[in-house]
């Protein structure tokens, strides 16, 4: 190779990221070469920092720069409802729309038989001790409309009954959505929960 | 935001690289957060030697970690041929096929008129004072077979004639291609272009 070994070894470690293969990881690294002032300097610093300073909330399994994550620490986001999911990347998905006003609980996968992901393994005990402890009122499922994740909602649902309020997700027909772009299932779905105008 | 301000900062500026945007960059600082020992930690500091580090080769602007780069460095590679290309990413294709044993010359882009790039713009006026004081038998025009491209063989052509054998790339049809999925133009010039068995 052209490149000398330092450089290579960032193109194969680049070429890791999810999203990323080799060679938009070329084409990424000579443009941060180019832009060695305005991105490539900063960018490095900042991945030392957040390197340095990320961590999962004790609490909910946020991703943050504390041990207790901003929504945890907020006492305005106390209002009893906790809203349950998959990913850290849902948490973000859901408070980019702004519009739920609790807390969460990270479940870090979903059940799955096939990969013997048992509820020990998610941080499910961890669920039914907030639930226990903490002042929740109602229980928001909001795992993906996959069947590991119908599965996974469906088990939460049997150990929490009875202590709280358990709700889901509706589903439908995606705003902005085109029925003939849609799957039967959405479709389906959709009409059983069809609504009085 | 859920996350804080320097792990929102880090998706940003990583949303700034070409083939990411915010919705893999949000995947990939997530991905770097989860796998902090193995890939975040190495990558950012890998970042920080190679933005230290990286430069321009002073003579064939190749991008490397020295002022002169390996390939201009090595007595092995001056055979006389100076292989021009448009870009880095270019040279490094070319040095991936290992079939060029020569030197290159990095132009820096290509003419264009309409944004107003000249030769003076490019490094053609480089390349015409290493065809002269070099020792260079042939230059090959590796350009890409675009409009743009071709104007700038051209351009080189008419500077450097009479002075050094000009070749540039065949055209054809690519090796695994189908006839089938490729355009008029290809199928033309490969006609044109066509050798006896």
């Amino acid at each position: 190779m052209s490149s000398t070994r330092d450089i290579d070894a960032l193109i194969e470690m680049m070429a890791k990221l999810p999203g990323l293969g080799p060679r938009s990881a070329r084409r990424a690294v000579l443009h941060l070469i180019r832009k060695r002032a305005q991105l490539f300097t900063p960018l490095a610093d900042l991945m030392h920092t957040v390197a340095a300073s990320a961590r999962e909330c004790l609490n909910c399994a946020n991703v943050g720069t504390s041990d207790i994550c901003d929504i945890c620490a907020s006492e305005k986001r106390a209002n009893g409802q906790l809203c349950v999911v998959e990913d850290v990347a849902d948490l973000w998905a859901m408070e980019r729309a702004g519009v739920f006003k609790g807390r969460y609980h990270v479940l870090g996968g979903t059940l799955s038989a096939l990969d013997a992901i048992g509820p020990d393994e998610l941080r499910i005990p961890k669920l039914v001790d907030r639930v226990t402890t903490e002042d929740i009122t109602e229980v928001i499922l909001a795992l993906n409309a996959t069947v590991d994740g119908q599965t996974t909602a469906h088990y939460i649902a049997d150990q929490l009954e009875d202590r709280v309020t358990l709700t889901s997700l509706a589903q439908g027909v995606p705003i902005g959505g085109e029925l003939d772009y849609l799957d039967d299932g959405t479709i389906t779905a959709a009409l059983n929960a069809r609504k009085k105008l």
